[in-house]
């Protein structure tokens, strides 16, 4: 295979579209990863679907995954409410070891791609509460890649990109901009509805209207009402 | 929760049927975790259930995973064969990060249960082709798991226990029939028919059929002719 390749982890949200868009300039041959995991909003599905239409992509995957069933989060299930509000400590919209399964799938099929990278859209600024989109958990899962894979065993390293990592939500959109990406076809909402309007007042909205303001990018976002 | 409690890996092979008498022996209540993952034999998977039924488990999922749409095993992808003789370096029947999914899906119900384990029958020895079943491997997801867990970040360890990872085959055919395993319920066979018969020609067979002989245990196992 001559083509650097990379898996792309994409959410449907802005964050993973700009890290798309990133991988893409890079001059990656992409093929991009996404999962039903039984969350509530299927409009982050229709919009990774829109993310990836609108990109250069060799191959798009959503596959589907039970997390759901296992329960205890906010986002899969319904018992718990999504909050409006900004909360201390790790938020209730936390899904029990969400990136660590979403990377095991991503590394599965990097391996069989044989692929140079796989690219995850994390960002540790504005999501320092959830455990798994921190900087020592990339580097722990850098380093379980390098043990867990016949390709690290014969010494080709896949590399795990987190281009976002360090980038504030403003940050994200100036880049995303810059790259071209149309932030209409992404949807960040907990609790978007069907058609993929957002509420507006959930911590995901509130970050992503912030976000669209302090970067001084008019923000595309279909809201309710 | 007063009880300690274990999420335990169960495949339907002997190893982790004697990994989950273990644990139970070691007083945790056992939630089993099985994986429908493209694999040839359907049996091993009838074996699981065989398994958890004779034991003291508190809950078993099955859960599907889609591991062999994305190819490159003998044990899901029937374009490759599976061997019938040893073979040097990583097997064909290596599972692109196989071990690494089923963990990351068990330290998520791990969390929603509080569980203080994750049970896992690997062996460094008989498998020391199979890269996600090295010590050093099993090292760096307990690490991960560390870092990647609500339960981690608030400081309490969920411990990946890995009893069978320094034993032989015989070993752990001792420990089982020690700890009362019937292992008649099990299949190890790579390509067993429908009926649970094993090939007897397979790594997986010979492995197996060595390891009584070795423990000076009766083999159970129903093969093919």
């Amino acid at each position: 295979m001559s083509d650097k390749t990379a898996v792309v982890l994409v959410s449907g949200g802005l964050d993973s579209a700009t890290c798309l868009a990133h991988a893409i300039k890079q001059g990656y041959v992409c093929y991009a990863l996404s999962f039903d995991y039984g969350q509530r909003s299927k409009s982050e599905l229709v919009a990774a679907q829109r993310v990836v239409r609108a990109a250069d992509v060799r191959e798009h995957k959503i596959v589907e995954l039970k997390l759901g069933e296992l329960g205890g989060s906010a986002l899969t299930d319904a018992a718990i409410d999504v909050p409006v509000q900004g909360s201390e400590g790790i938020p209730v919209t936390y899904v029990p070891a969400r990136n660590t399964v979403f990377l095991a799938y991503a590394l599965a099929w990097a391996e069989v791609l044989e692929a140079e990278a796989i690219f995850i859209g994390v960002n540790a600024l504005d999501y320092s509460g959830y455990p798994d989109c921190r900087p020592e958990y990339i580097a722990a899962f850098q380093n379980l890649i390098d043990l867990a894979t016949k390709t690290g065993v014969e010494g080709r390293r896949i590399k795990l990109a987190t281009p976002l990592i360090d980038l504030s939500k403003e940050e994200i959109i100036k880049m995303g901009s810059g790259l071209g990406v149309d932030f209409a076809n992404t949807v960040s909402c907990y609790q978007a509805d069907a058609s993929g309007k957002a509420c507006g007042i959930c911590d995901s909205c509130r970050l992503r209207k912030k976000g669209f303001a302090d970067a001084g990018v008019a923000d595309p976002t279909h809201y309710r009402d």
